[in-house]
């Protein structure tokens, strides 16, 4: 299962520690994590995965593998900028946004637009579509639950 | 100025006027149409701003520029999907949503993440950073006022 | 018609002599000139085409129209950096490279595996299904025989 | 590492060998590869390297996972139809092409333009910059060489 795990690029510390949750349950469940690349939820979710042995796949907007975060096993350097948002939604069986700003609002929208699961916490949950949940377990269970 | 007329590809009666109406009157202005080529919202600008003898570009997410409806002076091909709607915004001193549906709102998230200005008309105007109006005279002098 | 001209970013005299001549060409005849929006050879082109009143369209790399030479009358401002070029080349019925290094190569390469007639100056014409021709003139009269 | 193999999307069996070869010889250093994910060379050094335990990333031109040859442990979807060809370019260290037609052309003339090394094994050598090798073992060792 490929799962798209989206978010701003900062953030505070729970919204952080929902994320990595997020990244540590999808690593266990034997999912590959595509995330933006960068800090923050991105951060986070791949932090989670990857200490859980997880693949983390980071779709970078710039022109360096460097600016992937640490936890970025498979970095894919677009060079596209904002453009590459597209590639991480489209990458997905699901996509979970934790929080987020208008980027995110950007991914959650193309990811409807194309049909594919969204499942959201803390974040744009007034868009029709978005499925709302309470907690990164949820979070994952939907994800597999709407992709199988 | 160059603005982006964004909405549906499809669209009924009412909205197809107004989005006709802001094509007209950004033409009259001596402004440059972007739109994304297709029907619906994009058509109906693109009529109202090539027969006011405006220039028309439109930003097809397919190969072929017959793709283009008939009103498009300048077709840009660009093969690249859903991903051209970036190009779409990122062309725009200003961006006006008539109505529109889960494309739209991921343009007009990536116009506000990109700090342009965006006017709504009948559109995703709940969305914090839009500005919200109630006809095209007013749309085209927002978009006018606020990106000279 | 859709003409786009590609070459080098910076060229010598005799070069921007050349591709201002076949841009002034590509006007005359009433076609819209495509290029990457930049210097040498795409502004020269541009140059030729807008100063005969034609029209020219710039598809720029960057996130600023500002990046665009003098002479682009419809600046795209993709933010795709290297990946405009298959927009240029996509955008294009035929496509004339005037000289040019390893990005004109790369877009005549993309046009040939798309289809499009590739007709080059003083360019890479070892690589087979370039036409090669000795003068604007010829150039562009190649451009209209083979996309109509 | 991250070493981007190259090459057409149908060969004969020769060259089938020597892409296998490649990708085989990428794993066992430990490098991941990156291909278009489709068949022909793609799959070739895909097969080599996944059956030696690597890592494959393909980065697809379409919208659909299953698009992937077999081999293929990190399908990227990108919906950028040839456009996704920069992508395989600029995630790499270092790219080696075997054999291949104008869409590998393209790519390595991408990557000559990005200043990174491009070995070549029976393809375009009489591009300036390509470096010419004439087995699957010279073509990884002079990767590596030059990407430390």
């Amino acid at each position: 299962m490929n799962i798209s795990v989206i978010g701003a690029g900062t953030c505070n510390d729970r919204i952080y520690s929902l994320a990595e949750e997020v990244g540590k349950l999808i690593a266990q469940r034997g999912g590959i994590l595509y995330t933006g690349g960068l800090g923050g939820v991105m951060e986070a979710a791949s932090k989670g995965a990857m200490e859980t042995g997880g693949t983390t796949v980071g779709i970078l907007p710039g022109i360096s593998k460097k600016d992937a975060n640490p936890f970025i096993t498979i970095p894919v350097t677009t060079g596209l900028s904002h453009a590459r948002n597209i590639i991480v939604v489209r990458s997905a069986d699901a996509v979970i946004a934790v929080a987020g700003e208008y980027g995110t609002l950007s991914e959650i929208a193309i990811a409807l637009k194309l049909g594919k699961p969204v499942i959201g916490i803390d974040t744009w949950d007034s868009i029709e579509g978005v499925i709302r949940v309470n907690s990164p377990e949820e979070a994952v269970n939907k994800a597999w639950e709407l992709s199988s």
